[in-house]
């Protein structure tokens, strides 16, 4: 199956059009934010190029495209915790995708260990005087990272 | 009030710490994820400076750039769809922010009218057989782009 992605020719085609016209970066990338499907809780943000989408696309399951890696990642290839597409939106101008999407296995989304990579709140305002510590909203991991990707290179970069 | 953000120094501080260590990229822009607190739907995705967020940290209203514009943007400056920005989320590896928030007015994120910014669904494998056009999940503008942004530029790109 080969997925078209249409040339972008307008602003109305874009914004109020049926076509798929995504727009990729200088880098060639476009940021994806991944949502549970039930919850509707930000799993995590990600990017994907080309065949990223595509892949994605024709599964039903989510690839990214890793910056770090520098290559395709089929989300769970390594760990199991597959991301199973549920609903796939695009916006406006067509330069984000959103996935809506079912975990499998223990469920995480986070290479730290825990279900959502947003497991830390920033305090605001006034709030602040208090402390401006960041404060954990997720308490335990939901698997050991180093059981299951060993000695792999951690993706975050200083 | 100044929000110190903190030097990144470590994996384990950047991951696992209480300090709030943001990594802007290359233009100096984080990505910002927005969704609705009460239904949690993904409202929209745009990107923050390091004065965009200090302000949103301390507002307690959502503060952007606009790459377009190429200026900070206090969401709902013109239209009154002020966003208060009821929890702010940090990710992993902290080059993502998650704000999640009440939106004033008639309560649109998405300059075209529609509620969210993701009023279209791509279908996905199988069902591309019937039909591979966008699907409109929003079928109604809650506002007149027209009305409330008048001759202002539109900030979608081709």
């Amino acid at each position: 199956m080969t997925i078209p992605f249409k040339p972008r020719r307008s602003v109305e085609q874009i914004e109020e059009g049926h076509e798929l016209a995504p727009k990729f970066d200088a880098q060639g990338l476009i940021p994806c934010v991944t949502t549970n499907f039930e919850s509707g809780e930000l799993l995590m943000h990600g990017y994907m190029n080309e065949e990223a989408l595509r892949q994605t696309i024709e599964l039903g399951e989510a690839v990214y495209y890793s910056r770090s890696r520098k290559s395709l990642w089929h989300k769970g290839a390594t760990s199991g915790l597959v991301q199973k597409v549920r609903e796939m939106r695009i916006d406006d101008d067509q330069d984000c995708v959103w996935l809506r999407v079912d975990v499998l296995g223990c469920g995480a989304s986070c290479h730290v260990g825990y279900r959502s990579c947003f497991y830390r709140q920033v305090p605001l305002g006034s709030d602040r005087q208090v402390s401006d510590a960041l404060i954990f909203v997720e308490n335990e991991k939901l698997f050991d990272p180093q059981e299951t990707y060993g000695d792999a290179p951690n993706p975050t970069q200083i």
